[in-house]
């Protein structure tokens, strides 16, 4: 497995790891600081999808592990991310219409890995991450996903809703899981297919749904109102699973 | 919601629970310590269905939040427990074949939590969980269900094969999840069922499946071992529903 160091701190290291080339998900800079070494790390960071965050001395020194943070502190990712081209190249080697799961927010690591794990099983090409307001691949996520990180690709995009656009041109049918939408068992989900779920609290954004072929629901029966993310996630897999080679 | 405190710390403090009838799930002693107190303490365990175990002081010192333990901590169920009779009267007000899910040996309660959770969603009628080798009803498990707790009978069980070799005189099917059965979607899984789901890391032990009518398996299709124990259980259960109500 390649797991890598997860938090950097420190001007020196973190400038290091950008010209490195690790993949920095975030950057947080001690706010108002303006010398030569920071603008060094806003530069490089420019230069990358990084997420630069701009936080008090007190925040910085809650995540500093080290307590040496001089300013900043980056969350490399733990693993490389892949691009959304790896993923419908996976679907090619495999002679399969490709399944895709792209998921519009998930915050909790352990929802994320537990998601890459099932995506894996249910023979799912990839798995597509939003740039912000979600859990990149941390160390925690990796764990979580029990090795299938070394087999399924996960691309991170800045915009959903275009990587929707986009994979429709080639074909792709997409289809949102929310409680209004038809029964899943009596839908075709068969074909070359992109399957969206919402996040922990918020479901499925409003934009992104609109940009949805259609709506799919797993029929709840009971008193609650929902189910945890991941065994959503595992349940719709697994009904795209079974009318793709069970049916 | 029903949370209750979940520590009890003191010999006062412990004996009270008990003689007040909380469901007290594991009283950890300090080993050694034979007086009056501890006496009264073990007198009221061993009437109940309580574990107890006996510790060291530096253990107990590290399992105390007060500081104030006086030898002896007691772990309350944060939820009553039903008996196995509440899950078929479930069943029997509902007018449906009993869809029961016995669990042998979750120990994360996060996936305890989760599989309650889905049971609820799923149209199961109850969840049976072992008395050792496991996780209770603990404030964890509660918030992790979401509120199916409220609405999903929960029976604590000293020994699996016996319940279900009763279970089996009225006419219940069981059907254990292991990587060598036959693949759910072709097996008839309507009917009353109980559905056993094994531990996080070894799986259903070789006794309960003895006892199982048949061995049902999730097509995996992936470059991994397993998947996590409540996705196992979320897509075995939705199953279980589209057979009985889908099909």
């Amino acid at each position: 497995m390649r797991y890598e160091e997860f938090t950097i701190e420190g001007r020196n290291a973190v400038i290091e790891a950008f010209r490195s080339g690790k993949t920095i998900d975030k950057v947080f800079v001690l706010d108002g600081c303006k010398d030569g070494p920071i603008q060094t790390v806003l530069r490089e960071a420019k230069k990358t999808d990084a997420i630069i965050q701009y936080v008090t001395a007190e925040r910085l020194n809650q995540l500093s592990e080290t307590g040496k943070h001089q300013g900043v502190i980056a969350y490399a990712a733990a693993y490389e991310y892949a691009e959304v081209e790896d993923i419908l190249n996976n679907a090619k080697e495999k002679g399969e219409p490709p399944f895709i799961v792209i998921l519009d927010g998930i915050e909790d690591p352990h929802n994320l890995g537990a998601i890459i794990r099932t995506a894996n099983q249910a023979g799912a090409h990839g798995v597509i991450i939003p740039k912000r307001r979600a859990v990149g691949l941390t160390a925690t996520v990796a764990k979580t996903s029990a090795g299938a990180l070394n087999y399924t690709p996960v691309a991170k995009v800045t915009n959903i809703t275009k990587t929707i656009e986009e994979l429709k041109e080639q074909g792709i049918w997409f289809v949102c899981a929310d409680m209004d939408g038809e029964v899943m068992y009596s839908q075709n989900l068969t074909g070359p297919i992109g399957l969206v779920i919402g996040s922990e609290g918020e479901g499925v954004s409003r934009l992104v749904k609109e940009h949805c072929d259609y709506v799919t629901r797993i029929p709840m029966k009971g008193d609650i109102d929902s189910l945890n993310a991941s065994v959503a996630a595992g349940v719709l897999m697994f009904e795209i699973r079974r009318q793709r080679d069970f049916k």
